[in-house]
Protein backbone atom coordinates (compact mmCIF):
# COMPACT_ATOMS: atom_id res chain seq x y z
CA UNK A 1 0.00 0.00 0.00
CA UNK A 2 1.23 3.63 -1.14
CA UNK A 3 1.51 6.09 2.09
CA UNK A 4 -1.21 7.92 0.26
CA UNK A 5 -3.60 4.61 0.04
CA UNK A 6 -2.01 4.44 3.66
CA UNK A 7 -3.05 7.86 5.30
CA UNK A 8 -6.54 7.89 3.51
CA UNK A 9 -7.35 4.12 4.87
CA UNK A 10 -6.49 5.17 8.26
CA UNK A 11 -8.56 6.87 11.24
CA UNK A 12 -8.23 7.63 14.56
CA UNK A 13 -9.48 4.34 15.77
CA UNK A 14 -12.30 5.11 18.40
CA UNK A 15 -12.80 1.44 19.33
CA UNK A 16 -9.99 -1.57 19.33
CA UNK A 17 -10.46 -5.08 19.65
CA UNK A 18 -8.20 -6.53 21.42
CA UNK A 19 -6.35 -8.61 19.58
CA UNK A 20 -2.62 -8.52 19.29
CA UNK A 21 -0.15 -7.13 17.00
CA UNK A 22 2.65 -9.08 15.56
CA UNK A 23 5.73 -8.38 17.18
CA UNK A 24 7.49 -8.24 13.76
CA UNK A 25 5.00 -5.16 12.96
CA UNK A 26 5.14 -3.53 16.45
CA UNK A 27 9.00 -3.42 16.04
CA UNK A 28 8.72 -1.87 11.56
CA UNK A 29 6.74 1.21 13.94
CA UNK A 30 8.97 1.43 16.06
CA UNK A 31 12.12 1.17 14.39
CA UNK A 32 10.11 4.17 11.14
CA UNK A 33 9.92 6.28 14.05
CA UNK A 34 13.66 5.80 15.30
CA UNK A 35 14.86 7.15 12.20
CA UNK A 36 12.76 9.92 11.89
CA UNK A 37 15.14 12.71 11.40
CA UNK A 38 14.91 15.47 14.46
CA UNK A 39 17.05 18.69 14.37
CA UNK A 40 20.93 18.11 14.38
CA UNK A 41 19.93 14.72 15.03
CA UNK A 42 19.44 14.87 18.75
CA UNK A 43 17.02 12.62 18.70
CA UNK A 44 15.36 14.53 21.80
CA UNK A 45 12.76 11.23 22.52
CA UNK A 46 12.26 8.45 23.69
CA UNK A 47 9.09 5.49 23.55
CA UNK A 48 7.51 3.87 25.97
CA UNK A 49 5.83 0.75 24.83
CA UNK A 50 3.35 -1.14 26.84
CA UNK A 51 2.08 -4.21 26.00
CA UNK A 52 1.79 -5.50 29.46
CA UNK A 53 -2.33 -5.65 30.62
CA UNK A 54 -1.88 -4.10 34.40
CA UNK A 55 0.42 -1.33 33.04
CA UNK A 56 -2.51 -0.80 30.46
CA UNK A 57 -5.17 -0.78 33.04
CA UNK A 58 -3.95 1.33 35.35
CA UNK A 59 -2.91 3.93 32.86
CA UNK A 60 -6.39 4.29 31.42
CA UNK A 61 -7.50 6.37 34.12
CA UNK A 62 -4.63 8.56 33.68
CA UNK A 63 -5.67 8.94 30.00
CA UNK A 64 -9.61 9.98 30.57
CA UNK A 65 -10.56 6.36 30.55
CA UNK A 66 -10.15 6.01 27.15
CA UNK A 67 -11.08 2.63 25.93
CA UNK A 68 -8.26 2.58 23.63
CA UNK A 69 -5.48 1.95 25.78
CA UNK A 70 -6.73 -1.30 27.02
CA UNK A 71 -8.02 -2.41 23.75
CA UNK A 72 -5.27 -1.34 21.59
CA UNK A 73 -2.19 -4.05 21.87
CA UNK A 74 0.08 -2.03 22.67
CA UNK A 75 0.16 1.26 23.95
CA UNK A 76 3.01 3.62 22.74
CA UNK A 77 4.20 7.14 24.74
CA UNK A 78 6.27 9.13 23.37
CA UNK A 79 8.11 11.26 25.75
CA UNK A 80 10.75 14.56 24.77
CA UNK A 81 13.60 15.30 26.47
CA UNK A 82 12.94 17.98 29.19
CA UNK A 83 15.83 20.39 28.33
CA UNK A 84 18.96 20.43 26.22
CA UNK A 85 21.92 19.89 28.77
CA UNK A 86 26.21 19.43 27.87
CA UNK A 87 25.50 16.25 28.77
CA UNK A 88 22.56 15.24 26.72
CA UNK A 89 24.33 17.35 23.88
CA UNK A 90 27.77 15.92 24.37
CA UNK A 91 26.07 11.75 24.65
CA UNK A 92 24.66 12.76 21.07
CA UNK A 93 28.10 13.80 19.44
CA UNK A 94 30.70 11.36 20.84
CA UNK A 95 28.16 8.54 20.22
CA UNK A 96 27.85 9.92 16.72
CA UNK A 97 31.08 10.61 16.10
CA UNK A 98 32.13 7.07 17.53
CA UNK A 99 30.23 5.33 15.33
CA UNK A 100 31.60 7.83 12.46
CA UNK A 101 35.34 7.03 12.95
CA UNK A 102 35.21 10.66 13.16
CA UNK A 103 37.34 12.54 15.77
CA UNK A 104 35.60 14.94 18.65
CA UNK A 105 37.69 17.93 16.88
CA UNK A 106 35.63 17.71 13.94
CA UNK A 107 32.25 18.50 15.58
CA UNK A 108 33.93 20.78 17.86
CA UNK A 109 32.86 24.30 16.24
CA UNK A 110 29.26 22.96 15.58
CA UNK A 111 28.66 21.61 18.98
CA UNK A 112 29.87 24.51 20.32
CA UNK A 113 27.66 26.53 18.44
CA UNK A 114 24.76 24.75 18.88
CA UNK A 115 25.19 24.64 22.70
CA UNK A 116 25.16 27.88 22.31
CA UNK A 117 21.98 28.34 20.75
CA UNK A 118 20.16 25.77 23.09
CA UNK A 119 21.78 26.05 26.59
CA UNK A 120 20.74 29.47 27.10
CA UNK A 121 16.80 28.93 26.77
CA UNK A 122 14.57 28.27 28.92
CA UNK A 123 13.82 24.77 29.75
CA UNK A 124 10.39 25.11 28.88
CA UNK A 125 11.74 26.38 25.66
CA UNK A 126 13.76 23.46 25.23
CA UNK A 127 11.34 21.42 25.64
CA UNK A 128 8.62 22.66 23.25
CA UNK A 129 11.55 22.11 20.10
CA UNK A 130 12.44 18.56 21.78
CA UNK A 131 8.39 18.05 21.73
CA UNK A 132 8.38 18.97 18.03
CA UNK A 133 10.85 16.66 17.37
CA UNK A 134 9.19 13.88 18.52
CA UNK A 135 6.06 14.26 16.78
CA UNK A 136 8.04 13.68 13.47
CA UNK A 137 8.58 10.43 14.82
CA UNK A 138 5.28 10.09 15.55
CA UNK A 139 3.85 10.74 12.24
CA UNK A 140 6.17 8.34 11.09
CA UNK A 141 4.89 5.59 13.34
CA UNK A 142 1.81 6.61 12.50
CA UNK A 143 2.67 6.16 8.91
CA UNK A 144 4.22 2.84 8.99
CA UNK A 145 1.40 1.04 10.93
CA UNK A 146 -0.66 2.69 8.25
CA UNK A 147 1.36 1.25 5.82
CA UNK A 148 0.87 -2.16 7.53
CA UNK A 149 -3.04 -2.06 7.61
CA UNK A 150 -2.69 -1.83 11.80
CA UNK A 151 -4.37 0.72 13.37
CA UNK A 152 -3.55 3.73 15.46
CA UNK A 153 -5.10 6.45 17.69
CA UNK A 154 -2.81 9.44 17.83
CA UNK A 155 -3.78 10.95 21.60
CA UNK A 156 -2.81 14.16 23.22
CA UNK A 157 -6.21 14.14 25.67
CA UNK A 158 -4.75 12.14 29.08
CA UNK A 159 -2.94 13.67 32.20
CA UNK A 160 0.54 14.76 31.05
CA UNK A 161 1.95 15.13 34.85
CA UNK A 162 0.37 11.98 36.06
CA UNK A 163 1.50 9.78 33.35
CA UNK A 164 5.11 11.33 33.94
CA UNK A 165 4.91 10.33 37.54
CA UNK A 166 2.97 7.08 36.25
CA UNK A 167 5.96 6.41 34.57
CA UNK A 168 9.13 8.00 36.61
CA UNK A 169 9.95 9.96 33.10
CA UNK A 170 10.77 13.31 35.05
CA UNK A 171 13.55 11.16 36.78
CA UNK A 172 14.86 10.13 33.64
CA UNK A 173 14.57 14.04 31.77
CA UNK A 174 11.11 13.04 29.99
CA UNK A 175 8.09 14.32 29.77
CA UNK A 176 5.35 12.62 28.47
CA UNK A 177 4.17 14.56 24.63
CA UNK A 178 1.28 12.27 22.83
CA UNK A 179 0.53 8.82 23.32
CA UNK A 180 -0.15 6.75 20.14
CA UNK A 181 -1.79 3.20 20.84
CA UNK A 182 -1.49 0.66 18.03
CA UNK A 183 -3.74 -2.59 17.38
CA UNK A 184 -7.24 -3.50 15.26
CA UNK A 185 -10.57 -1.61 15.07
CA UNK A 186 -13.91 -2.90 16.32
CA UNK A 187 -15.53 -1.41 13.04
CA UNK A 188 -19.05 -2.59 14.40
CA UNK A 189 -18.51 -0.59 17.57
CA UNK A 190 -16.05 2.22 16.72
CA UNK A 191 -18.91 5.37 15.44
CA UNK A 192 -15.73 7.11 13.41
CA UNK A 193 -14.98 4.51 11.27
CA UNK A 194 -17.78 4.72 8.35
CA UNK A 195 -17.58 8.73 8.51
CA UNK A 196 -16.05 10.81 5.73
CA UNK A 197 -12.46 11.67 6.13
CA UNK A 198 -12.21 15.34 5.91
CA UNK A 199 -9.45 17.87 5.13
CA UNK A 200 -8.87 21.70 3.62
CA UNK A 201 -8.76 21.37 0.12
CA UNK A 202 -5.22 21.43 -1.56
CA UNK A 203 -5.95 24.77 -2.56
CA UNK A 204 -6.55 25.87 0.56
CA UNK A 205 -3.98 24.55 1.91
CA UNK A 206 -0.95 25.09 0.12
CA UNK A 207 0.08 28.82 -0.83
CA UNK A 208 1.99 28.97 -3.74
CA UNK A 209 4.76 31.14 -5.43
CA UNK A 210 5.48 29.97 -9.14
CA UNK B 1 10.51 1.24 -1.88
CA UNK B 2 9.55 0.79 1.88
CA UNK B 3 9.21 3.02 4.58
CA UNK B 4 11.78 1.65 6.10
CA UNK B 5 14.26 1.91 3.39
CA UNK B 6 12.83 5.01 2.13
CA UNK B 7 14.02 6.40 5.98
CA UNK B 8 17.58 4.52 6.27
CA UNK B 9 18.36 6.17 2.32
CA UNK B 10 17.40 9.50 2.82
CA UNK B 11 19.31 12.12 4.69
CA UNK B 12 19.13 15.78 5.81
CA UNK B 13 20.65 16.82 2.13
CA UNK B 14 23.58 20.01 2.11
CA UNK B 15 24.05 20.39 -1.58
CA UNK B 16 21.11 20.34 -4.48
CA UNK B 17 22.20 20.27 -8.25
CA UNK B 18 19.32 22.50 -9.26
CA UNK B 19 17.00 19.71 -10.89
CA UNK B 20 13.34 20.19 -10.79
CA UNK B 21 10.97 17.65 -9.02
CA UNK B 22 8.36 16.68 -11.66
CA UNK B 23 5.05 18.48 -10.26
CA UNK B 24 3.07 15.10 -9.79
CA UNK B 25 5.77 14.05 -6.85
CA UNK B 26 5.63 17.55 -5.46
CA UNK B 27 1.64 17.21 -5.59
CA UNK B 28 2.18 13.57 -3.71
CA UNK B 29 4.41 15.25 -0.90
CA UNK B 30 1.77 17.95 -0.44
CA UNK B 31 -0.70 14.97 -0.23
CA UNK B 32 0.84 13.04 1.87
CA UNK B 33 0.99 16.35 4.31
CA UNK B 34 -2.38 17.57 2.96
CA UNK B 35 -3.54 14.31 4.96
CA UNK B 36 -1.42 14.16 8.20
CA UNK B 37 -3.51 13.83 10.94
CA UNK B 38 -4.08 16.46 13.39
CA UNK B 39 -5.87 17.00 17.04
CA UNK B 40 -9.50 17.09 16.72
CA UNK B 41 -8.79 17.06 12.99
CA UNK B 42 -8.05 21.11 13.13
CA UNK B 43 -5.33 20.96 10.50
CA UNK B 44 -3.90 24.15 12.23
CA UNK B 45 -1.47 24.81 9.63
CA UNK B 46 -0.88 25.39 5.55
CA UNK B 47 1.87 25.07 3.75
CA UNK B 48 3.74 27.95 1.51
CA UNK B 49 5.75 25.99 -1.97
CA UNK B 50 7.66 27.98 -3.50
CA UNK B 51 9.18 27.42 -6.70
CA UNK B 52 9.88 30.61 -8.03
CA UNK B 53 13.47 31.53 -8.60
CA UNK B 54 13.53 35.43 -7.71
CA UNK B 55 11.69 34.60 -4.53
CA UNK B 56 13.66 31.68 -3.92
CA UNK B 57 16.42 33.75 -3.78
CA UNK B 58 15.11 36.27 -2.06
CA UNK B 59 14.45 33.93 0.97
CA UNK B 60 17.89 32.22 1.24
CA UNK B 61 19.73 35.24 2.96
CA UNK B 62 16.36 34.91 5.79
CA UNK B 63 17.98 31.40 5.66
CA UNK B 64 20.98 31.80 6.65
CA UNK B 65 22.07 31.93 3.37
CA UNK B 66 21.92 28.13 2.66
CA UNK B 67 22.17 27.06 -0.74
CA UNK B 68 19.51 24.32 -0.75
CA UNK B 69 17.05 27.04 -0.73
CA UNK B 70 18.08 28.09 -4.03
CA UNK B 71 18.94 25.05 -5.37
CA UNK B 72 15.96 22.99 -4.53
CA UNK B 73 13.08 22.65 -6.81
CA UNK B 74 10.71 23.58 -4.18
CA UNK B 75 10.84 24.93 -1.02
CA UNK B 76 7.85 24.01 1.63
CA UNK B 77 7.28 26.55 4.46
CA UNK B 78 5.21 25.12 7.19
CA UNK B 79 3.25 27.23 8.81
CA UNK B 80 1.18 27.03 12.07
CA UNK B 81 -1.99 29.05 13.42
CA UNK B 82 -1.14 31.93 15.75
CA UNK B 83 -3.60 31.13 18.17
CA UNK B 84 -6.94 28.86 18.02
CA UNK B 85 -9.80 31.26 18.15
CA UNK B 86 -14.05 30.93 17.57
CA UNK B 87 -13.72 31.77 13.78
CA UNK B 88 -11.00 29.35 12.94
CA UNK B 89 -12.29 26.35 15.12
CA UNK B 90 -15.92 26.83 13.84
CA UNK B 91 -14.62 26.74 10.14
CA UNK B 92 -13.23 23.33 10.50
CA UNK B 93 -16.63 22.30 12.29
CA UNK B 94 -18.85 23.56 9.81
CA UNK B 95 -16.48 22.28 6.67
CA UNK B 96 -16.70 19.04 7.98
CA UNK B 97 -20.25 18.69 8.79
CA UNK B 98 -21.02 20.14 5.70
CA UNK B 99 -19.25 17.12 4.23
CA UNK B 100 -20.24 15.04 5.78
CA UNK B 101 -23.87 15.63 6.23
CA UNK B 102 -24.48 16.20 9.89
CA UNK B 103 -26.31 19.03 11.45
CA UNK B 104 -24.18 21.59 13.24
CA UNK B 105 -25.82 20.01 16.46
CA UNK B 106 -24.28 16.34 16.48
CA UNK B 107 -20.68 18.67 17.37
CA UNK B 108 -21.73 21.43 19.02
CA UNK B 109 -21.09 19.62 22.74
CA UNK B 110 -17.91 18.41 21.53
CA UNK B 111 -17.15 21.63 19.33
CA UNK B 112 -18.03 23.83 23.20
CA UNK B 113 -15.86 21.51 25.01
CA UNK B 114 -12.70 21.77 22.58
CA UNK B 115 -13.11 25.34 23.07
CA UNK B 116 -13.38 25.91 26.37
CA UNK B 117 -10.31 23.80 27.01
CA UNK B 118 -8.23 25.95 23.80
CA UNK B 119 -9.39 29.35 23.69
CA UNK B 120 -8.46 30.52 27.35
CA UNK B 121 -4.88 29.51 26.75
CA UNK B 122 -2.23 31.96 25.90
CA UNK B 123 -1.92 33.13 22.14
CA UNK B 124 1.94 31.11 22.25
CA UNK B 125 0.75 28.14 24.06
CA UNK B 126 -1.75 27.88 21.78
CA UNK B 127 0.82 28.46 18.37
CA UNK B 128 3.32 25.87 20.13
CA UNK B 129 0.50 23.14 20.02
CA UNK B 130 -0.62 23.95 16.22
CA UNK B 131 3.35 23.63 15.61
CA UNK B 132 3.40 19.79 16.99
CA UNK B 133 0.81 19.06 14.51
CA UNK B 134 2.95 21.19 11.68
CA UNK B 135 5.93 18.47 12.53
CA UNK B 136 3.41 15.45 12.15
CA UNK B 137 2.85 16.71 8.25
CA UNK B 138 6.21 17.58 8.34
CA UNK B 139 7.12 14.23 8.83
CA UNK B 140 4.50 13.00 6.28
CA UNK B 141 6.08 15.15 3.31
CA UNK B 142 9.52 13.91 4.47
CA UNK B 143 8.64 10.48 4.49
CA UNK B 144 6.69 10.80 1.08
CA UNK B 145 9.53 12.52 -0.60
CA UNK B 146 12.07 9.54 0.58
CA UNK B 147 9.32 6.89 -0.96
CA UNK B 148 9.79 8.78 -4.29
CA UNK B 149 13.46 8.80 -4.03
CA UNK B 150 13.19 12.68 -4.08
CA UNK B 151 15.93 13.85 -1.21
CA UNK B 152 14.88 16.90 0.96
CA UNK B 153 16.34 19.17 3.85
CA UNK B 154 14.26 19.55 6.64
CA UNK B 155 15.39 22.94 8.43
CA UNK B 156 14.54 25.11 11.42
CA UNK B 157 17.62 27.37 10.69
CA UNK B 158 15.87 30.47 9.40
CA UNK B 159 14.65 33.78 10.87
CA UNK B 160 11.55 33.36 11.51
CA UNK B 161 10.36 36.82 11.96
CA UNK B 162 11.74 38.00 8.64
CA UNK B 163 10.04 34.42 6.85
CA UNK B 164 7.22 35.86 8.22
CA UNK B 165 7.18 39.21 7.13
CA UNK B 166 8.53 38.47 3.87
CA UNK B 167 5.34 35.93 3.26
CA UNK B 168 2.99 38.30 4.71
CA UNK B 169 1.94 35.37 7.00
CA UNK B 170 0.79 37.59 10.49
CA UNK B 171 -1.77 38.77 8.42
CA UNK B 172 -3.04 35.60 7.84
CA UNK B 173 -2.68 34.50 11.45
CA UNK B 174 0.12 32.15 10.19
CA UNK B 175 4.10 31.58 11.88
CA UNK B 176 6.76 29.30 9.85
CA UNK B 177 7.59 27.19 11.87
CA UNK B 178 10.40 24.83 9.91
CA UNK B 179 10.98 24.89 6.24
CA UNK B 180 11.37 21.57 3.70
CA UNK B 181 13.15 21.95 0.85
CA UNK B 182 13.11 19.67 -2.09
CA UNK B 183 14.75 18.33 -5.18
CA UNK B 184 17.66 16.67 -5.68
CA UNK B 185 21.23 15.49 -4.02
CA UNK B 186 24.34 17.09 -5.72
CA UNK B 187 25.67 14.18 -3.93
CA UNK B 188 29.66 15.08 -5.35
CA UNK B 189 29.61 18.23 -3.46
CA UNK B 190 27.70 17.13 -0.06
CA UNK B 191 29.79 16.53 2.75
CA UNK B 192 26.80 14.86 4.50
CA UNK B 193 25.87 12.21 2.32
CA UNK B 194 28.64 9.70 2.79
CA UNK B 195 28.25 9.51 6.53
CA UNK B 196 27.07 6.65 8.54
CA UNK B 197 23.20 7.89 9.50
CA UNK B 198 23.43 7.55 13.26
CA UNK B 199 20.74 6.92 15.86
CA UNK B 200 20.23 5.54 19.21
CA UNK B 201 19.93 1.61 19.55
CA UNK B 202 16.30 0.20 19.68
CA UNK B 203 17.21 -1.01 22.96
CA UNK B 204 18.23 2.36 24.65
CA UNK B 205 15.01 4.20 22.07
CA UNK B 206 12.12 2.21 23.69
CA UNK B 207 11.46 1.59 27.35
CA UNK B 208 9.30 -1.68 27.09
CA UNK B 209 6.82 -2.88 29.86
CA UNK B 210 5.60 -6.41 28.40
Amino acid sequence: MSLIEALNWRYATKKMNGEAVQQEKVDMILEAARLAPTSSGLQPFKIIAISNPDKKKELMPLAFNQPQIVDASHVLIFAAWDNYTHENIDEVFNRTNAERGIPASATEEYVARLKGMLIPRTAEENFQHAARQAYIGFGMAIAQAAMLKVDTTPMEGFDNAKVDEFLGLREKGLRSVSILTIGYRDAENDWLVNLKKVRQSLVDFVIEYK
